[in-house]
């Protein structure tokens, strides 16, 4: 099955944690290494920096995911 | 209950506040330990590049809420 | 009264102001102290990439408020 | 007169113009002196990646001006 | 053929493997060298920042593609 | 003759084509001298981080570009 298989989600907050996870499988693509993943992680979650631009990264998918909903309107 | 229920406010800064929380909302999810997350916030609000940056994760988000609402037209 | 009663304004000129302000408060909410701005500010005014990445936030805003204001056509 | 009377232009170049113009106006109003603005402008305009930066700040802007004159179809 | 022939996607996952191809091939065009863009890989895939900002990427182009599909509604 | 008489272009590969011009035309207005511009390259072109973010402002101009054209759907 695919891991998108649609935009589409029931409620705005499903649609955030597609938001998320459509950020994290660009990270899982060009890393496709689990333990390399797994070894930045320490550093990025205890950086401010690192983890305002990631927020940007979900602020970016969650306009694509909120207009394929319709703002759930 | 959830806590993105609609991307529906009543007003214009409601909107701006739902902006808000938005962009904190992917930084709590990706650290969710309160302590880590307090610790990083001195120097994050000391830095006018951090602080530039996490507005700029809020512009985005405001899009989508403001869309979201018609513009509060 | 709110700071944000409506993103509607009389002229784009009116309407770039407006962005530049929404842009400005994501930094007074997430850094109260008026002092500990004012700190900052000699080293951002001072410093070409800072200025740009806050263009940058102005930009995302404003196209936020352009929209909303049907590009004051 | 107002420095943007409106975001309509006659042609697609005058409208790119028009993005540079609005890119830079939030830099002035961060930083209102000549003479500081021109202190920075040779580390900024011999640094790739602080052109690429504004380069962005430019692309923003023009989705808004291209937008407002209906993409000069 | 062309590299990109149309926009247009069987399903979501397509789409998002083609805004994948899109942000890949700035970089390619900017450093054409095989061997070059080689070199550069390993830090790049091991560093948790150079990984969010390329998500980023991938996300704005997601952002078009997915419109382009009328978001697979 | 404009360098940017349109933003319509024949096929989406073309107006890929026309986002890179747009994205480079920033960088040539704020730094005109060629040879300035050509000292930076090596060093530009050989930094993933310098391409990634270059990736992300041909992705923003290539959402207006896309746009204009429709999607060429």
């Amino acid at each position: 099955m695919s891991w998108l298989p649609s935009l589409i989600t029931a409620t705005p907050e499903e649609g955030y944690d597609l938001a998320i996870k459509l950020s994290r499988m660009a990270v899982k693509k060009a890393q496709p290494d689990d333990e390399a993943r797994g070894r930045m992680r320490p550093d990025y979650a205890n950086n401010a920096d690192s983890l305002t631009v990631a927020s940007g990264v979900v602020a970016t998918n969650f306009q694509t995911v909120a207009a394929a909903n319709n703002y759930w309107r």
